[in-house]
């Protein structure tokens, strides 16, 4: 069983560490291929259009955003996973297509059809994935552009390479790819699990600007891939929370090849549940790289609340801690303020004891049972300059629990977000 | 019948307008004086400590914060407060006293025995407020110095200066003074009511870190003062969100010192109907003011939400989008990004007519029938540029709106809650 990236860990050996990870991209499950082009959508000039094939056709399954307002793509992305068959993922950055209105739409289709003729295989194998600035048409003529580079020659290819160009092209305000592997032994085969994020503003529980892209090589039935991409998402994507704001365009998406060999998961046995148990590690992977590099931050904040009634009651603690922007640019002067979160807590909805409530902060206990207490302060901002650190309270009134990886907020954060636009 | 201090205005007659204001202070209804000490509880050295007291008993009424994590002031007031009687409320900013224990609760006393003995009157008719830093002991030995010197000679004055220095010592991260005044005629009689509020961070809707101070010397029985102020502290606190945080500390309070000769208002009728406009309306020009100084604000902004179903779902509609840090990002940079706000609609909760739904950003319709409008980027960037616009949604399904007061967030609002503490 292999051990993915990990957004921590030893940076002793990050250089050795990134050589022999190097291959481990989406193309290293076998029968894919990624192709990345600048087609001219983002006005920088960086990659914005990105495909990934199958070799075949491949078991596939998605989720995609709560949000009413959703992306033209999501809206036929939705109709097209019901088959649970797809072969191929046109992704483009710079623009959401969102807000667009049946001329969204249709231009979904085309892109579809356009990518279906180059690459031989139906209309309906074609899922369209889109971010970026809401409310304008897609330029359709660079678009087009794209796909026939992409798909013409030196277009797909199964490299590390081309596997990293493909996450890189799918960013947006991103500062950096977010990729993670695994590798499970299922009867004696070893099947390998890869994706690729991107996501770091308008991102809220339940998912934010977000996409993911997960290859497996694993023989496994569209049901039973449908059901643990979700049971992944869940406690991992749907955990992430930069800025409270729920996008349009979320979607995780995930191609099973079935090239590994292994007998074809069918039913929810110990293999299934090992390949369900990798998927929710490599999404976990990624959750964590794209909470670390929400727009402008400077560490990784696991937030946590313990010792409530129910899981849903230290879900509102949880989110009422993260949604509060005072906690959060607390966080960035890496200052040990607990009043403001044990105050979040307290208008959270959570049921919680006064005399039992307890916070640590970087894994200091700085309130007890409804009072300060004494803590060496130079120490406790020191670890919370980390890049990555945990707060953790407790209600003191059952045994649920419910954690979120968050960011620090931070003039970076408003920078982005005030000129992103106009 | 007067008119009040706006915070928007013809900003010509700035200058004349102060000049005829500068007397409407808390103190200008009769029979109340202030006093405003620098007492060397804030690090800053500015005033810390503020009295307000009746020269005789008055109707009191007060209202709260909903956190459930209260300060200690706060816990004390509500109990004193069912008397419907008070005569001098005790302030002091840079330490709120929360989450300080029975230590805390016993500091109030503490204040409100000595308040009293040096006032000649029950400790029972003092209130204390507190806001600051939570966690934090209250200093006592600065505490009693500043309650000398308030009570001292020279300390409560009746004059306007005396009123301003009141409106002073009551801040903290505010960067000016929040005053407003009305005058109604009720049975030939004038009748005065004037308000001092704070406020600028930790401000969610059910109010924030706020403190609103409000006098008036109609003759009022304490039930209907109660309820005049309830009514208008849901239509005008309770409408103003900075940062989504509720804090620990809300508190308005309203004093009635009956000295306007008037008949003493004792049932819902039409004078009562007549003050209690009055008093909404000094409480709306509070709760303006409050948000335009929301903390690194540029701009006040009213976002609202129509045609919705029911008040309570255009409420819904309505914090969605002020709770979204992006979209005040967008604010900040007068950026017509109004994918932010109608995604923020989509993910709110609130049912709307995705073919009907329309967004107007500062009189200019920028969406309609789930497309964008074409408008001109430039004009409209001019408008949002102005100290305050409005950001409309209507969201086509039935009659009912709400709106909220919100703010820009900035590279100063990030500056002020990184540092505050530590």
């Amino acid at each position: 069983m292999g051990v993915g990236f990990e957004v921590q860990g030893a940076r002793r050996d990050a250089g050795e560490e990134r050589l022999r990870m190097a291959g481990r991209t989406v193309v290293w499950p076998r029968g894919f291929k990624t192709a990345a082009v600048r087609a001219g959508i983002k006005a920088s000039g960086a990659a914005d259009v990105a495909l990934l094939a199958g070799e075949g056709e491949c078991s596939a399954a998605a989720v995609f955003t709560r949000n009413r307002v959703v992306g033209a793509a999501v809206a036929v992305d939705r109709e097209k996973i019901r088959s649970g068959r797809a072969q191929a993922i046109f992704v483009n950055s710079g623009n959401a297509n969102t807000c667009t209105g049946r001329r969204g739409e249709r231009d979904v289709h085309v892109i579809c059809r356009e990518v279906g003729r180059r690459l031989g295989i139906g209309p309906e194998r074609v899922l369209v994935c889109s971010t970026g600035i809401i409310g304008h048409y897609l330029p359709m003529g660079k678009v087009r552009a794209g796909i026939e580079a992409a798909t013409g020659p030196g277009g797909l290819r199964g490299t590390a390479a081309a596997g990293r160009a493909f996450a890189r092209a799918i960013l947006t305000t991103d500062t950096r790819e977010k990729t993670a592997w695994e590798a499970v032994v299922l009867g004696g085969r070893e099947v390998r699990l890869a994706g690729a994020a991107k996501g770091s503003g308008m991102i809220a529980p339940n998912m934010g600007t977000m996409l993911a892209f997960l290859t497996t090589d694993a023989a496994v039935r569209p049901g039973l891939l449908r059901r643990a991409l979700g049971a992944a998402a869940q406690r991992t994507f749907n955990k992430v929370s930069v800025d409270n704001h729920v996008s349009t365009s979320d979607t995780a998406i995930v191609l099973a090849s079935g090239r590994a060999g292994n007998r074809e998961l069918a039913r929810a046995d110990g293999q299934y549940e090992r390949f369900a148990a990798a998927l929710t590690r490599v999404c976990d992977r990624l959750a964590r790289q794209i909470a670390a590099d929400g727009e402008g931050a400077r560490c990784l904040v696991t937030v946590r609340a313990t010792g409530a009634a129910s899981e849903a009651e230290a879900r509102r603690a949880v989110r009422a801690i993260v949604g509060s922007p005072l906690v959060r640019c607390a966080f960035h002067g890496a200052d040990p303020n607990w009043g403001r979160i044990v105050s979040a807590v307290g208008y959270s909805g959570a049921r919680f004891s006064p005399e039992r409530l307890t916070c640590r902060v970087a894994g200091v206990r700085v309130f007890r049972g409804g009072r300060p207490r004494p803590f060496e302060a130079r120490e406790l901002h020191r670890r919370m300059k980390a890049k990555e650190w945990e707060v953790q309270v407790d209600l003191g009134v059952g045994r649920s629990e419910d954690f979120c990886y968050t960011c620090d907020l931070s003039h970076g954060y408003v920078t982005i977000n005030a000129d992103y636009h106009t």
